[in-house]
């Protein structure tokens, strides 16, 4: 499998990223979205901005406070020594004794990265999606981006204590946004709509995390408008053993190709070391696998991919097509965005058919 | 709170029930969904079976086998010393290393009861819904039915090792059934879909079980055509203490009066006490709460609720209306049927507005 990383890589790192809030520092800019638009590549970037803290003893953590009825950042101030709490992840404060979140450590939010070429991006200094509901209220992350016809619907993570849905937002411009609701109830996400209908209905996939019986893995679902889904299938399991025994979902948004849908995923062993693979699906019916990649088609490997806030990650949330070649945009490590090129018949070469 | 328990109670138990499987015996036969159809109560009684074992040594946990194309009912038989098993859980055989669910320890599906005067029921020997494809291999559970026109729409936990999802059932006669799919997926349950469309859409109240963050709690979502949910709603949420602070779920089907959508619901405590408490929602907007019970209305007390297979739960699924009065059937104990009346207008007076 020939997988060329781009020579600009990473792409964009949270240092190159001015803080929208003031007194806090970007931490991570990766799992963006990808979007083609008037001749441009826009990825839309997970921004997460952490709040800079003086004081080694007290952790501050960041939330939207809607009680004024307009979102306001606000601040708890957490005593490190405080019994109540477990500080140990670095990306979330639960509860010592129930086990269940109380804080995130950092806020994400989306903003727009610009290139012409595909390599080389200027970063809007505002952000355009930006929590202002309930179900925001602990941030949104990891978009992606489909576009049918001239809309491009952006599915995200809405994060609240209530749960990680996903949120569904409309735009034709990157300017004014249209949020629809919850397109599916938490725990949810790597949700990626199909670029056209197939035999009349919207398809999407999506990983619903359920807490009793099952595990982190990949369903389809059907749609007449793009807000209420349902007819839910089980589409992609975990492996017992090897690089996608732990979890696996949705990447990039499914190409239509000639042999099939064809979409790029992740999956990660019981250590967390995400990897990207390839499922090929009916083109008539995507509830259908026609074939998958036995091994990854990309690992964490370079030195952005191995360390980072959490290190041995590549997680993708889009691609662009040209011609044979696909363009895989991708986070590192929960830190940077990163690319590389692939070619189709590549991809098709490491298939392995049902 | 003026409860009249039936003095039938419990209307219906295992022993009144002839198991449908050779060599098993009937464990439960409770959460029964009710409808009212042909001059009748309908009960769809879930009835829980569980294979009789000679060995001591030895459980057998069933499963559906769909191998040969049609569902048989199959038996795992492990050795109760084997260490990759925890046995513990009366309800689940867990992996040991995992805590993941390996087995259930009974099969769950739907039998119909029918009764004249709503206190004397005649139980079918066949299963009206029997397992029948994947996402049902581990069991159908818990029905609710709610009458739209001439037709009913049976919502039911679909379970299998891949999550426990909501599936939607159709008929008109209970006698020819159409099975929709799954209309929410893992993990989902105690779902009651609204009896009418309010503002030119259906409303259902679900309760997702969260992995990560979230609790177990009453969401709302909407719907064009009873299989595709959406634009979901988070709408009542546990207490930190008391009655309902453990899981909290819709119960019966929403019933409409002048006051706003009555909804009976279902909570537990951190001790897994299980109670039913009220809700009101508004008339035009469901996912507005207008009042709710602080108390519970029915409470574990008599002998069939606080001792049984899973002791000290009420758990409705369902419940008749005629003028003031409301019979509400209830599931004791995870094994037996039972029924109360209570008055409408004592319900609303021990309601809080908010």
């Amino acid at each position: 499998m020939n997988v060329i990383r781009f020579q600009e890589n990473p792409l964009i790192t949270p240092q190159q990223v001015k803080p929208y809030h003031n007194d806090h520092e970007v931490i991570g800019v990766f799992n963006a979205g990808v979007a083609e638009y008037n001749g441009e590549v826009l990825l839309l970037l997970r921004v997460a901005e952490r709040p800079l803290t003086t004081d080694k003893e007290v952790i501050k953590a960041p939330y939207i406070d809607l009680s004024s009825g307009t979102g306001k950042l606000q601040m708890a101030e957490l005593d490190l020594k405080d019994p109540r709490y477990d500080f140990s992840d670095p990306r979330s404060i639960t509860y010592a004794k129930s086990g269940r979140a109380a804080y995130l450590t950092s806020l994400s939010y989306i903003r727009i990265a610009r290139s012409k070429d595909g390599r080389h991006f200027t970063i809007d200094d505002e952000p355009l999606i930006y929590p202002e509901n309930e179900r925001e209220v602990w941030g949104i992350e990891d978009p992606r981006v489909t576009q049918i016809d001239d809309t491009y619907y952006i599915q995200y993570s809405a994060v609240s204590p209530e749960g990680i849905g996903v949120g569904l937002i409309s735009t034709k411009n990157f300017s004014s946004m249209k949020r629809h609701g919850l397109m599916l109830h938490p725990e949810n996400k790597d949700v990626a709509i199909f670029p056209e209908k197939i035999n009349g209905k919207y398809y999407c996939l999506h990983r619903p995390v359920p807490k009793g019986i099952g595990r982190p893995e990949i369903w389809i679902a059907e749609s007449d408008n793009l807000l209420y889904w349902g007819n839910h299938q089980y589409l992609l399991g975990l492996s017992e053993d090897g690089w996608d025994n732990g979890r696996i979902g949705g990447g990039a948004v499914p190409i239509r190709t000639e042999k099939g849908w064809l979409e790029i995923y992740h999956a990660a062993d019981k250590n967390n070391r995400y990897c990207l693979g390839a499922v090929l699906l009916d083109l008539q019916n995507p509830a259908q696998i026609l074939a998958k990649t036995k091994e990854p088609i990309l690992t964490p490997e370079s030195d952005y991919e191995t360390s980072g806030f959490f290190g041995n990650v590549v997680f993708t949330c889009g691609a662009v097509v040209e011609e044979q070649e696909i363009t895989v945009y991708y986070g590192a490590s929960d830190t940077s965005m990163a690319a590389a090129t692939m070619n189709l018949e590549d991809i098709f070469s490491q298939l392995t058919y049902r």
